[in-house]
């Protein structure tokens, strides 16, 4: 089957997003290493991160409050409130920032909207998310927004279903193996994996673990609509 | 046009949400009291928390995070960080809570969805909410569940136009004049209001705004099946 519609992962995708997370937990760690100079910093947040995984969810709201509790845990609650008020602070700055667009990305969109059917497919926070996509200047390039709260098979199946979408007329492109490529697979789908520099360590898995059919992989998203082109 | 679905409202519509908001921010009031007596936490709460509306949008998360500005700004960064810690709690003890029914909610969503596809319009936080739902014991009863960052005209239309739902065919349920029943009468769709026992100020709309016709109220969602067969 041709394909007519195509999912775009925005977060690391369509624009820059994980290294507004970098830069923040840098700030986190000299703040910190003010009052603890060898604390793991970064340990101690990927921990309390992973274990309020379940609980608050992904996205900024999450992250700060994450942020708060490693600042009081690893001070043993020493750290001055005022200091607690620059961490929430740097999470409203992450939620007010101008969407920065990954290089390409804008004419690569507006080429692929004008062939084929497109939907932000991306997971986190609704509000943020739709703020981004608003400050993007490429909502109306979209057919469509899904926000899910886990990219995983079913939250994909769903999207599907209730868009009356066929797997094999489905591709999805985006820069997490976990989130936006094993998953569409496991549907049936076809997927394209571009990279990008620095990918969150909760999305990582061994490239072993994929498929070898199915799935290709691109250097930059401007190249998209010539090869979708290619592979119809 | 004879009523086909049937959106349902979810917090203070079917399960309780506000009460949950209420008894937290009395013990952040008595919290604050040990070291302010005379503060006015309530009113200082309300002004943070609509000051970041915009920002971090609805749910416990954002409240959780407003609550410990509050705790800071009032008491000038003196609280210990000890205390926020215990606020941080009570963020996560809200977000892992039970799902809580209304009285007669079981019985009548069962009743309904055996006559009308059902639709979960709720919004705030995705991750919270899909939570609820999956902690209601309801999930299978509806068709669909959609999660918006704001309940407006536009939302609506948005999710009716997704479905092929037209406006004459749905009736919207719920406990906000302001969310449920103002913008689905907008539309041309029906609403049925059923009261919760307290409402957020920021739900409030004075009843003159709405128009006369096209709304209903019940006295409690018990009803709501036979209610509907009456203005079919």
């Amino acid at each position: 089957m041709p394909i007519t519609v195509v999912g775009l992962d925005g977060d690391d995708t369509l624009w820059h997003n994980e290294t507004r997370f970098i830069l923040t937990q840098e700030e986190l760690r000299e703040l910190l290493h003010r009052h603890l100079p060898e604390a793991d910093v970064d340990a101690h947040l990927a921990r309390v991160e992973m274990k309020n995984l379940g609980v608050y969810g992904y996205g900024v709201k999450a992250f700060t409050l994450s942020m708060i509790e490693t600042a009081i845990q690893l001070t043993e609650g020493r750290i001055p409130a005022a200091d607690l008020e620059v961490i929430l602070g740097w999470g409203r700055r992450m939620l007010m920032e101008p969407t920065e667009l990954l290089d390409g990305v804008e004419p690569a969109v507006r080429e692929l909207s004008e062939r084929y059917d497109l939907l932000l497919i991306t997971k986190g926070d609704l509000f943020d998310q739709e703020g981004k996509l608003a400050r993007s200047g490429l909502a109306d390039l979209f057919l469509g927004v899904e926000v899910v709260s886990e990219k995983n098979a079913g939250a994909y199946r769903g999207i599907l279903a209730r868009r009356g979408i066929k797997a094999d007329e489905f591709v999805m492109v985006g820069n997490s193996l976990r989130s936006d490529i094993l998953p569409v697979l496991e549907l049936g789908a076809r997927a394209v994996h571009v990279p990008y520099h620095v990918t969150w360590h909760h999305e990582h898995v061994p490239e072993e673990s994929l498929p070898r059919e199915g799935w290709y992989r691109l250097e930059s998203i401007a190249a998209i609509g010539e090869f979708l082109g290619s592979i119809n």
